[in-house]
């Protein structure tokens, strides 16, 4: 004891910055170690949290989920209108991203898309009529994750819309998500006007036939290995599809050069197709929808299944605890913005393409695509810090997409919502930004991550349920 | 002085390991710097690398040399038969990769691949006679490098095959390679049969015809923006072509679209180009001839503007000597061999395709291509490592070809020879192995190293024009 009070002082503070600092201010020496208590230190939580962790009712249900998570084969099987593809179409509804969330509390793009997408469907002559119908409940809104789809920013799927029909082969479950109009002036980020709704009719008419009939008659429907080839060529498959773009490119040519479709038509598809870099996103989600449903609906599973924002609210779902939503205020998303843009311009959170994290891909995968940070910002070996940080918080690693930058191994996936509270560490989502009018379009890319209170309530509910 | 022998000892032990090893082993402590003479501690070469170090002439011709490397831009204009596009080529010449080397001398694969070309000309009517043919010297053959050209493995190009036709735009040379076949048994590999001729009378013919409309009428001609793109999709563009050949693929195809070739043609001629993920190779290889060649021939430079292999012989040019070659005896390649097949099935290092080393890509810009390890062997870090040593040989960096792993620093380029002679930094190329034996093929690929004694040759020769 003497001894000790002898040497030199050496520190190792744990937790608070400010005590380590107050040491070295006075010349002496502290080694910093990062640590705040679980659960954000509220003692009930935390000890609900305490109670899950090691129960094995949840490792046996997170295991039978997770299986199945890798075990699904998603197939893109089909191209077909939303309400031929979702019973629930067949009346006046219109799906949205995100959590559920009244007309009246909706952010612009949202608004923007939904108007815009009554004025397609011919359900109101203008814009405000369009918007009157649908304040005033005539149109039934509700989230696409309601109904086996996704969709990137507003996420808007109305009745006469083509959808990617992904199938999972191994439990035959399906998944829908709308096309990818392109960049600019496009419905997902609230523009409505005559050129937006013209292209929208094109890609449901001529467009949805040759694409339907290109997917049809694909040689290959596999994507699971198309998209893992896609990470070994610097996609992260959320904000980055350049690769996976290309290659379905060419499977669907391939596909188009037997069919007896017009030849102006077809080269009016593939050129359109050639000319978005961002076409595979909307496919990758779909994926992403099948994988992770394969996975919902096990009895205590602590699994994340979806992960969604509505421009206002961050929500999230269980596998364990089936449809309900766990929300929260959307975190801000830090981005590089186009010229002119900044923060003050940006709409919050938005869109269900976060299903791609939930998978593994995105943010977890961002390892595989350092050229990704010259679009969200940082730097490659940030992009790999990212991936590492995402073992904290998953089951496991998915052995059928691999990292190069990680020596090949497996992308994190399967977000374990105990993990997270216990970590504090939480997603990273890839995600781009909205402008907070509708129509603007997007004015940046940027990382943001999903909040922690969605992962508290979650963790509550589970806990209450299996009580 | 006295101190000094009081302390304990800490030895910095400069080149051979042994010294330290008997400090080490005597319970001391040694730190070990690697180093070795320069010029493979040869007296008179290390004097004559002396005097040209820091010459003012060759520091002047290299800067020449390097900013007409780097304002190249190569355009992919024309696909042409060799005898339209090469003059010699009217007269009875075949073209092969690597320095000169008779057809006595030649390895298996070229001899094999010689002969299949005579067939192919229809010269002689079956394959001893073709051989005879070759060896009789009625026949010329010369190596594609002395005429503008480049092809893989034994690089075989005569008068009726397709060329590739780039042209930089900057300096107006142009550049030639032939057609990749795709993999298995092709003419490249020293294949020879029946269905290898008819697989080369149809590229010949139909496909040469698609090939060349497509190229005629494609949007877009410039080869750097694509190459630096596939750079940012996990090609080095030598052994990894996936995302470039993708993109080549999207070109051609949107050309296709408004031409009115027979449907059928223009479908086998897609098939073809999306079945091969290598597609893309020769047309890297024509882009990085042209880049280099608009470096040759300044007066005293000490710039590498060739580095090929027909074999048996490894041999570079200088810019500023001319045609003339430094040849020695090929590296072997340290490699992942196709199972079945080892070291001793191999041909000797073989092809022009390292002209995409000599041009900063290929084993100099591995840190792009971090999935490349699992077809040459390494790990992603020592392909990164890989790139950050070439830059201890080159002039600069080049700022339109950048690497994600490197923050997006340009690829190390223009080798210096003086610098190669002067650290021992051997240029780093990723290469394909071929079975020694005609018409086997490829039986594995690798990583290798240009042999020393070129650039001590190119070194002399270059200090005794200068005297």
């Amino acid at each position: 004891m003497k001894s000790l009070f002898a040497q030199d002082l050496r520190v190792v503070n744990v937790g608070l910055q400010s005590f380590a600092d107050n040491i070295t201010a006075a010349g002496g020496v502290a080694t910093q170690l990062d640590w705040s208590p679980p659960a954000g230190a509220d003692p009930e939580l935390g000890w609900t949290l305490a109670t899950l962790i090691g129960d094995p009712r949840i490792e046996e249900a997170n295991r039978t989920a997770y299986d199945r998570y890798l075990a699904a084969q998603p197939r893109l099987v089909d191209v077909l209108l939303a309400r031929d593809a979702i019973p629930a179409l067949a009346e006046r509804r219109i799906l949205h991203s995100g959590p559920p969330i009244a007309w009246a509390d909706m952010c612009g793009p949202q608004r923007g898309a939904i108007a815009g997408a009554i004025r397609y469907e011919g359900w109101a002559d203008d814009l405000n009529a369009a918007a009157e119908l649908a304040g005033s409940g005539a149109v039934a809104l509700e989230p696409c994750h309601d109904h086996g789809s996704v969709g990137p920013m507003a996420g808007i799927i109305s009745p006469s819309m083509p959808l990617w029909v992904v199938e999972n082969a191994a439990a035959g479950n399906r998944a829908y998500s709308n096309l990818n109009e392109g960049l600019g002036k496009v419905l997902r980020f609230g523009a409505n006007s005559d050129d937006v709704l013209d292209r929208l009719r094109w890609l449901g008419g001529e467009f949805c036939t040759v694409l339907q009939t290109a997917v049809r008659a694909m040689a290959d429907h596999d994507l699971k290995p198309l998209m893992a080839q896609a990470l070994q060529m610097g996609d992260e498959l959320h904000n980055r599809n350049a690769a996976a773009s290309g290659l379905l490119f060419k499977r669907l040519t391939l596909a188009l050069l037997d069919t007896g479709l017009p030849r102006d038509a077809v080269a009016r598809a593939l050129s359109f197709v050639a000319g978005n870099d961002h076409f595979f996103l909307n496919v990758s989600m779909a994926a992403c929808k099948s994988m992770t449903d394969a996975a919902a609906g096990v009895p205590g599973s602590s699994l994340v299944t979806v992960m969604a924002r509505n421009g206002v609210n961050f929500g999230i779902r269980l596998s364990g605890t089936g449809a309900q939503w766990f929300q929260a205020p959307a975190n801000p998303v830090d981005g590089l913005y186009f010229p002119g843009y900044s923060v003050h311009d940006a709409a919050a959170d938005l869109g269900d393409s976060a299903i791609t994290e939930t998978n593994g891909l995105g943010g977890f995968a961002m390892a595989a695509s350092p050229a990704i940070v010259q679009f969200v910002g940082g730097t490659p070996a940030d992009a790999t810090a990212n991936s590492r940080r995402m073992l904290d918080i998953t089951l496991g690693t998915n052995p059928a997409f691999t990292l190069p930058q990680l020596n090949f191994g497996g992308t994190p996936a399967g977000i374990d919502a105990r993990a997270v509270v216990d970590s504090g560490v939480l997603p990273v989502i890839n995600t781009g930004i909205a402008h907070k009018q509708a129509g603007v379009g997007q004015i940046g890319a940027g990382i943001t991550t999903a909040p922690m209170e969605c992962f508290e309530k979650a963790v509550a509910a589970l806990a209450g349920g299996l009580r």
